[in-house]
């Protein structure tokens, strides 16, 4: 088969479309012929050479697809071969194939094209099991998500709606703050121009927000604890603003505050915690409202998997608006 | 009544035993004729001026007393005049008398006197709202517990034990280390010879353990994140060694573990993690096994309460181990 490969790190242009071996179906397992993947910020990292592959994993990038079931491992039941699927990969998404155990296999929902099918898994498993099972994010809790427009923000400005929590985003342009609001944000801040710790005192009446989804890290540490409400949770997913900060836990312990480091890509596929766990969970709790159509993949554009490399330039320049999808040529 | 004031703040000589004005009785409240308060290392901090009562809390120290109910305030059931409890206070503790919200009060366990039973409810309510409530420690785990010999750490011991987990503790000396060994402890590292990362990677076989409660703060926050395993949870309880401090977000990340700041003085009397939720749960859960004998509080000695400021001295040189009690003088 074909696949997204890496003869070596460095800047989109290293992105490879080459011919690889093609994935063996194990026990428990199927073999997905993708129809999409979709970019991810940690596919950027790996290819960068700042995010090796868990033990185990694949080499290709790619940590979600949609497609159709081609092979059934041994053991496997409730799938079978031409199934419509999508799925929450440890990698080897950016592939004509790509094999998965199917407690990370979702069916492809009524009213989504395949190809759409790819926007969801990686969003929607990031925003349950971080802000539901990790944080216990609830109605009537408040909640700041920086990076309102990304695909994580955009499924998490839906995801809130859907648990009766009221969300706040940060956003770094007026079309993009406008695009919150019209997906169900209660404000957007623009942290251009406004400070997100002075907003959210403002928004919450000086009380702070019960949950915050953050992607920058160091940079908004200590601006992230000053804006927590009383037992409030700050969930850190990324870190693109650097990864070490100082902590005041005088402030956390005066609010009896929280700070998890979170993923998914790590977690086993086993285990409470696990992807199995999360996948279960977002199938029930989720996927009905993906079916009857109060949630969907906000999809900024579908590029072929040959222009890989133009897709994580998109990614990159933070000018898009939910999630870049990479479509396998047929 | 008489009772412990604060003309000035400053050492323990400012400690100053003298007549104040009774506690009045508020609805669903009892005054407590006071056996014994005890010292916490909050009293010590309100004594030196930067702990602050909470709005509302006596200006008196002493956040738990033991003693006998002589006043019943209205809407007040299931406590009479003469009942002999414990209870776990805002504040007012050093004093002849005192008034508390009946879900802060618990009956003395029988096979206790009623000086001891005053060494119990914040060592309990601390560690049962921290490490069970708040951190899930739950059978199986592995639990690192820091001033292992303290009023709190002797209590972790022992419901750690209570739970099925394994604990392991810090202690500065020999004597405290064999303490702690007697009490339950899988093993006891002593900070001024080892490395507690270095003991703990050892002791886990470098897995980490699943909970550390700490009351150093920033001087062991690198420590302590590189001692916890995946999905690991710090429980930051006391800042001995400093309230700012350099948090590794990826170190977090990598091991999806969370920081928690609480505390139980500046927790609410109602809600789902309120002084009276805790207390419930204590009663539920710990005062069976105390009632057993299997959990017993660890009294390092018992002072007149006009010798608070000797309490004081004996708590800030840490050569105590478990409480320090203070008995009003009859």
């Amino acid at each position: 088969m074909y696949a997204i490969t890496l003869p070596s790190f460095g800047g989109p242009e290293v992105l490879t479309w080459a011919e690889v071996g093609d994935p063996s179906c194990g026990p428990g397992e199927v073999v997905i012929d993708v129809a999409a993947s979709a970019v991810n910020r940690a596919d950027i990292m790996q290819r960068q050479g700042h995010y090796p592959p868990p033990p185990g994993a694949s080499e290709i990038p790619g940590l979600e697809c949609s497609g159709v079931i081609s092979g059934v491992g041994e053991g496997v039941t409730g799938w079978s071969v031409g199934d419509e699927v999508c799925a929450l990969l440890a990698g080897g998404g950016y592939a004509e194939r790509v094999n998965v155990p199917t407690v990370q296999v979702f069916p492809r929902p009524g009213r989504l094209d395949l190809v759409a099918a790819a926007g969801l898994p990686e969003v929607t498993c990031t925003v349950w099991s971080n802000l539901v099972m990790r944080a216990g994010l609830a109605a009537g809790d408040t909640l700041l998500v920086h990076g309102g427009s990304s695909g994580i923000g955009t499924m998490a400005i839906q995801i809130a709606g859907l648990v009766g929590a009221t969300v706040f985003v940060t956003v770094g342009s007026q079309t993009k703050r406008d695009f919150c609001l019209e997906l169900g944000a209660g404000a957007a801040i623009n942290y251009r121009e406004e400070s997100f710790v002075e907003q959210i005192t403002t928004l919450t009446d000086g009380r702070g927000v019960d949950v915050i989804l953050d992607n920058m890290g160091a940079a908004y540490l200590g601006g992230n604890v000053s804006a927590l409400a009383p037992d409030g949770r700050l969930v850190i997913i990324g870190m693109q603003g650097g990864r070490k900060g100082e902590l005041d836990m005088g402030a956390l312990l005066a609010k009896r505050g929280s700070v998890h480091g979170t993923g998914l890509r790590g977690r086993p596929v086993e285990g409470s915690s696990g992807k199995g766990a999360v996948v279960a969970a977002v199938r029930e709790h989720v996927w009905p409202a993906v079916e009857s159509g109060q949630i969907r993949p906000i999809i900024d554009r579908m590029l072929p998997m040959t222009q890989a490399a133009e897709a994580h330039r998109v990614v990159e320049s933070s000018t898009h608006i939910g999630k870049v999808l990479l479509a396998v040529p047929r």
